[in-house]
């Protein structure tokens, strides 16, 4: 492995972090809620760790995947380490391993908490924390590619990397415009959904919150209360809506704006992940109707329920722990679906399962016609042989550790649903799950050991598993990493 | 699909129903428990219908792989709608649907009941609902292809259709001699059990009630109270042994009495499956010592349990409902796992996961090491690509049709943790699950549509998917079934 690359990207990625940092520090300022210096250690520490990495100019520009992979796994730990510092100096989180928690979950738009009262943290902090949603939603190296040139053949293995989902297309020749134009794509969405938070009568602050938890599809809040503390069905329809927007593959929203309306018609992923989320939702508008009257107050909360589940977001405007088992098990299946690949969304993704479902289609067809030789298509074109194994690998590996994981969980003796959920909740990137970790209690019961696991799932499940165990690999060679880029086993 | 081999076939199982129904029928008229006429109206019926089924002797003897499933399928639905009548026209279950569940529950050797009450039966109704698990164990059709001479190309599609796992292998060039084997080994292993019962003191009845149970892998017992009724460390001891024993697979009894030890010796499987088994049962017993006292008395618990949960039997010496959740999750994660091929026993079978984690592995090599060709291997010889396929086939409908259950099921409303593992209980063959269904409780309070649907979990468990799905698929040609016996579906 080139390491001098990896570091000196890594390098590159925890300066922009000391950048970043500067904005919670403008609004401690703003707010004058004293915690400057917190934010102004956090920052400094990253620009020198920042700076002498990347005094390690490597002469060696080579890079694979294998590269790839270990610059994301890298720089998601680094960024973590050094994002959790401020809640921890501050004493608001006085454990480290809890501040942690909370800035993983952030950065990757989980929204699993472990505070018990959000409104006690002040504003700067509440900023930051909402913050890394957006920032890690759309993908910190993908916002670094926007900015630095880097040439398309290094930027393209970082961002196979980084971004959700089986396949990764490319918008334009060059990367560097297509991060540039995701990154467009996904402030005007945020610009719209805020004016649109301000015009519902939410403060400016509660609005940038709820707007970054929205966009990230995390859900980190204000308000302990989450949505529901709001008691409005304007802002609880368009956070609804937002949150399936922000679900989408931003390609789509490319193919829009250049007029390419066949593209986004022609998406089996997008008229899948629709279908899904509206069944769902109206099933579960019927099924709790005894509870909340009206046909329409229930579809207003399954809408919502059924949005943040999907997208993986994790917001609240009701208590879902007392639905039925049918709601709940739908909830729970929505869970693993997750989102579209290349959205902000967690998950398993539609497409992935889309691949999965019709390539055991065609084998099952095969079985019965041998002599029929049919490719797997989607969206019209064949799949590559090495997508379809890779989506396999991945199933595999999921169920494999997130076994792994229930079993180090359930040490902490639990019920089963809230052990299970919690799992769910954080590898699939959610936030609140059902049980003690549902959306009215939080993760502060669990021991050290359990906080540890979940951080590792939850950057499992926003890195998509292959980056963390293969970038993590130490015994690394240029042929691994060669072949990793032939195989294409991100492609 | 030669409709008339298949009817013809189906006509002389439901005859040796008729047979086995006059077992019952004499236990009755021993014990004077007046249930000779039910016993006696079943086996008319079933003598009739197999009679008139007989007559349609066949000319054209072809059969391929869906016939084989065809005839599966069939002859299981038979076998319990007939098997269900003396419960039914006694009384004692009153509901015909109860008594299906019941029947299907013996057959499927799942051992799930809808009793409340276990003793209040006559001793003839629970001696056939408990030989129901002796015959369904190793094989209707195995037992009748023993007795009646059939060609070994028409027997060997039978044979894959319903013995268990991934691979079946030959004994023997001629099949009848196989299944005569197969048969006649547990005919032997099961007297052994029996003489061991009688020697701990248990009554001549109950003996073979819980060697029924035992051999088939079953859980049905005299008692309500199972084993947990005869307060014996011995009893338990040798019911833990003999459940663990009926969970390997029969071939290798074979190459023992052979003296072909290399082949024990080599078989992964085995290996496997008693290494988890002795790994489960010490990590259990080390959760579960604050609550039981020694480590001696913790083993015992655990031991029994993790060899009643592997092999899917369902017998029960303690309420684990009330074990730690590290305990509980190892004995769910036991239940999806299974026994091994070609045994008594349900569950995903050891062998089959160990397929998919080969080839999930052999794939990752293959990412780094593009160049570098080997093929999949298992007991030293490779693993044909079919089966792999199928392998990953089997779960992804596994998958499907387990979230498909669960989604009905929750229907009636009862908590996740009932409803999650009855569906995992029924699909895996094994009996009670945890919550309501717990060793404690029973199935009685589900309603008809999911008790519906988890005869249909058990049916589907028992017979692995394809034969249910395939048999029954109604337009069926020469050519399907041809292809699938090219494509080894079931190889």
């Amino acid at each position: 492995m080139n390491r001098k690359t990896v570091f000196f990207i890594t390098g590159k990625i925890i300066l922009a972090e000391a950048a970043m940092l500067m904005l919670p520090l403008l609004v401690s300022l703003v707010y004058h809620d004293g915690m400057t210096s917190e934010f102004l250690i956090a920052a400094a520490l990253a620009a020198v760790i920042g700076f002498l990495l990347t005094r390690l100019r490597p002469e060696d520009q080579t890079m694979y995947a294998h590269e790839g992979f270990a610059i994301v796994a890298l720089a998601w730990i680094a960024l973590s380490a050094i994002g959790a510092l401020p809640f921890c100096i501050s004493g608001y989180i006085p454990s480290y391993i809890d501040s942690l928690f909370e800035v993983v979950s952030g950065f990757t738009t989980t929204g699993s908490s472990i505070l018990t009262q959000v409104e006690a943290l002040p504003r700067s902090l509440l900023f930051w924390r909402s913050f890394t949603h957006w920032v890690g939603g759309m993908g910190v190296l993908v916002f670094v590619m926007a900015v630095i040139p880097l040439s398309d053949r290094r930027s393209m293995h970082i961002m196979r990397a980084e971004v959700p989902g089986p396949i990764v297309g490319k918008l334009t020749p060059k990367l560097q415009d297509s991060a540039k134009i995701l990154y467009t794509l996904y402030l005007i969405l945020s610009a719209i959904q805020f004016v649109l938070l301000i015009c519902g009568g939410m403060g400016p602050f509660d609005s940038a919150i709820h707007v970054f938890g929205t966009a990230g599809t995390g859900g980190f809040s204000s308000h302990g209360e989450s949505i529901a503390f709001y008691h409005s069905a304007y802002i609880e329809w368009v956070i609804t809506i937002f949150m399936a927007l922000f679900g989408v593959n931003f390609n789509l929203y490319y193919y829009l704006l250049l007029k390419n309306y066949s593209a986004v018609f022609k998406n089996e992923e997008l008229r899948w992940y629709l279908g899904i989320m509206v069944t769902s939702a109206v099933a579960i508008a019927i099924n709790i109707m005894p509870q909340t009257g009206g046909f329409f107050t229930s579809l207003r909360y399954s809408a919502f329920q059924v949005s943040t589940v999907m997208t993986t977001t994790g917001y609240a405007t009701t208590d879902f722990n007392l639905w039925p088992a049918f709601s709940k098990t739908i909830l729970v299946t929505l869970m693993f679906i997750g989102a579209s690949a290349g959205s902000t969304g967690g998950g398993l993704k539609v497409s992935r399962l889309l691949i999965l479902a019709k390539s055991s289609k065609n084998e099952i067809r095969r079985m019965l016609h041998p002599r029929m030789v049919t490719a797997v298509t989607m969206d019209e074109k064949p799949i590559p042989e090495s997508t379809v194994t890779g989506a396999f690998m991945y199933l595999a590996l999921y169920v494999f550790l997130a076994v792994l994981s229930l079993l180090i969980l359930s040490l902490d003796n639990f019920d089963l649903e809230t052990t299970f959920t919690a799992m769910a909740a954080c590898f699939n990137n959610i936030g609140p799950g059902l049980g003690v970790v549902g959306p009215t209690g939080n993760y502060s019961a669990f021991s050290d050991l359990s906080k540890i696991v979940l951080i590792f799932d939850m950057l499992l499940g926003r890195l998509e598993i292959f980056p963390l165990i293969f970038g993590l690999m130490l015994p690394s060679r240029r042929s691994i990493t060669r072949a990793l880029t032939r195989s294409g086993a991100r492609k």
